[in-house]
């Protein structure tokens, strides 16, 4: 029958999904058991106990419930300016969060997202060409859908890579088409290196049709600067690809000297004919930077030289489903719009994204240094997003019991800590890695508090493991 | 490049999502002008002014602001009962609306959804095999992605049918095999049609892998009774057919003599060997009922005969988009538990659910009234759903003036009643229809005091129609 396993479509059974793979698994056995697991697998701060921001959940909250609008009590548990929003939010619904909206949004939403990416590139951005949808997830995925037509179409993807796209792209039957971050150079990105991946997908029969970029990077942490980005979209330009700037981390900016600089500016800054005719989506999310709003699933995406007929037709496949969830909506409006100064709850707000972003600084720094003070442990600094992502030199001796376990090496590792420590991770090899080279990624986003005895957990284990497994014959990578 | 049109994925470019399509598009557009429009053209109860109820939107609008619970105010505006389910929802979560949950969703809702379909069918109902969702379009598309392999992979589809499923299947490369409902037995379904529709699609070197049923029906309004419902599933055994029962309207029942019996209590009352065999997805929602809740994007689907394999499989897929909105989950939670007598907000939510659901009740009965009314129209009671689909039979004169206008006949009546009246309804063409029979679906869902207006507006502009293109030589059909 069509929903046995071997009746199954294939794209179905080829896909992997690392991040929710074995070792989530398992770790979820364990916390089932009664052990103490520290779930750093996924980028969810409020899992880890990140208070959510006060002012946009109150605006949400009342835009759930409306009725309080007209209760004379509603200002002893919500000041004036949440009250405001949340009428001002209600007028630009056709029904409050009930109804469907538009398949691409509620245009008012849509409206301040334009405004925000104005202000912060400093050229002008269409409404129409921004389109909501249930977290960046879902927008990446659409996208894919349209470019991918079959295995002979690839896509341009960053190893190590956040496995949305490597998923994705075995989901729609395409190709990926691997290119890989140095990192022995910060995980810079050389353009050399894409043209040699280009040459070797075509020459097998693939034509590549889009690049993907994660800026700041999942899992590798690092900010690509204007110069690259500028390499980046001229090759793009060059070899006729849609660029996918993948950029939900853009607030998570932790080092000054490297800021976020989007795609679309840098595009703009470039002038004609690049501005003009490069194809770029670019996805942002209210998942990540000091919301952590994960489980609302909001995000957007912003199409640039995408020609209207094509608009139209992402416009219908968007109201196959109908419309993205209302509330996220709601939030992404907000995210983009925060409170001002001399507003009532402006210097609360500020106070605790400031709070969260120093936090996930400090935190940041704690676990690099505390993952290089480990035996064979290298690991470079995170520069953006939430996440560390140390090279893990194997001995021989590890490597054999791995064989013998029947298990990829670095999923042995990350398995022994997971039992050990209740620390679960997710292997290097989930993300894509050069042959022999070991890798794990952990989010920077336990508490600050807890973060100490993490890493003298961490390097407990880790330093007996290495100990154990160590002999005479080298690592597997030096 | 990739995002021109003419390098753009086919299956993109093939789909057709009526309801959102033409007609909605035009009446967009004559909103934007100032015309007044009543939008009928989908299931979006709020947008026509039905109030939510108020319990959910209590529990969910604390969720989303838990800092409330602490306050000692909240007494003031939040009854004691929504106050304790919204602590008992926060326990079930891991860090509260804005954390990803499990990519099924939450263990503690799956299990309560559970119990709902144990209490409604009075058989076990296994939480692991429960996946909630982003409303029900996102299960059923997650599903057909699973069985559709390539266009010789078929699926059975009732016609008329909601174009969801015509549109995924288009999506995803596969084949729609149509079966027809028969207008003249109220929107039945006869196996000897189904068995003709299979041979032929074979006869085409189709395998025909699944089977939809929408019950009760859209656009059709028809609930399937349970002698018929025992055939399909018999059919579906003999076939070997996955059963995929799209039950989003099982709350909106308007004849006592027609309940909802659900295909998997049906498939258990069979028994052995059919009981053990037949595999079976149901949907359900949050966005239909008297709940209404479309914008919240809430949905389940649970699996019956599903191999534990496959299960794992559709789980890894719903991982890639990490997981459904919280706060929906938690909506579902709330209609599949509601306020229980005794509660203190039980009183007003049985009057505000029994208003709508009465009121919606009415309303079926005031549409298909007036449309048996109208000079060439005429229209199967509503006993289900929230549609009514009267046949529109256009005489001679006006399908040559349709062929003029380049239009096909039922888009230009629908074009021509949209301009003269600002109702915006969906022609029978986009749900698919038999050759030369023509129809127009209309949600019951205008507000019950605007009905005799808005039915009096659409006799005018029908009969005056009908009167100008009336001659001699007859109608589209009799
Ligand atoms: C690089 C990257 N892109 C996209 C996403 C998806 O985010 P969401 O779908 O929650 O917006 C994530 C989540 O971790 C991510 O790391
Ligand atoms: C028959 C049917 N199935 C599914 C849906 C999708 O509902 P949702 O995705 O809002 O749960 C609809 C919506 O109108 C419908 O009519």
């Amino acid at each position: 029958m069509a929903l046995d396993y071997d009746a199954l479509n294939e794209n179905v059974k080829k896909c992997q999904y690392a991040v929710r793979g074995e070792l989530y698994l398992r770790a979820s056995e364990l916390q089932k058991e009664g052990k103490k697991i520290i779930f750093t697998n996924v980028g969810n701060p409020h899992a880890l106990g990140q208070k959510p921001l006060t002012f946009p959940r109150q605006v949400v909250a009342l835009c759930q419930a409306p009725f309080l609008l007209d209760d004379p009590n509603v200002g002893m548990l919500f000041p004036a300016d949440a009250i405001a929003r949340a009428k001002h939010y209600l007028s630009l619904t056709s029904g409050g969060l009930g109804a469907y909206s538009d398949s691409r949004g509620l245009p008012g939403v849509r409206k301040e997202v334009a405004e925000f990416i104005e202000r912060r590139d400093g050229y002008p951005s269409d409404p129409e060409l921004i389109f909501l949808t249930d977290g960046a997830s879902k927008g990446v995925m659409q996208i894919l859908n349209c470019v991918i037509r079959g295995e002979r179409d690839g896509i341009l993807v960053p190893v190590p890579q956040y496995p949305l796209y490597s998923a994705t792209i075995s989901l729609l039957g395409g190709s990926l088409v691997p290119y890989y971050l140095d990192e022995s150079e910060n995980w810079g990105l050389d353009v050399n290196n894409l043209r040699q991946s280009v040459a070797q997908a075509r020459s097998q029969g693939i034509s590549v049709r889009a690049m993907v970029i994660i800026n700041p990077g999942n899992p590798t942490g690092q900010c690509l600067s204007e110069a690259n980005l500028r390499e980046i979209l001229r090759f793009c330009y060059n070899e006729k690809l849609v660029l996918l700037g993948d950029e939900v981390y853009q607030q998570n900016i932790y080092q000054d000297e490297r800021p976020f600089i989007s795609a679309k500016k840098v595009l703009m800054d470039m002038g004609s004919p690049f501005s003009k005719e490069v194809q770029l989506v670019s996805f942002h999310t209210v998942s990540k930077g000091y919301w952590g709003e994960c489980g609302q699933r909001g995000g957007y995406f912003e199409m640039t030289n995408i020609p209207p007929r094509v608009v139209e037709e992402i416009y219908k496949v968007a109201s196959i489903a109908l419309s993205p969830n209302v509330s996220a909506q709601i939030f992404m409006g907000l995210m983009v719009s925060p409170p001002k100064p001399g507003d009532i709850s402006y210097d609360q707000f500020a106070r605790e994204s400031k709070g969260i972003l120093e936090s996930l600084r400090r935190r940041a720094k704690i676990m690099t240094d505390g993952f290089n003070s480990c035996k064979n442990v290298v690991c470079n600094f995170t520069e953006g997003a939430m996440y560390s992502f140390p090279q893990i030199r194997l001995p021989p001796g590890a490597l054999q019991a791995a064989k013998q376990a029947g298990k990829v090496p670095d999923v042995f590792y990350c398995l022994k800590l997971l039992e050990a420590t209740g620390i679960s991770t997710v292997p290097g090899s989930g993300f894509g890695q050069k042959e022999g080279v070991f890798h794990l990624r952990t989010t920077i986003l336990p508490a600050e508090e807890e973060m100490p005895e993490i890493m003298d957990s961490f390097k407990k284990f880790n330093d007996e493991f290495m100990t154990q497994y160590e002999n005479n014959f080298g690592y597997s990578r030096m």
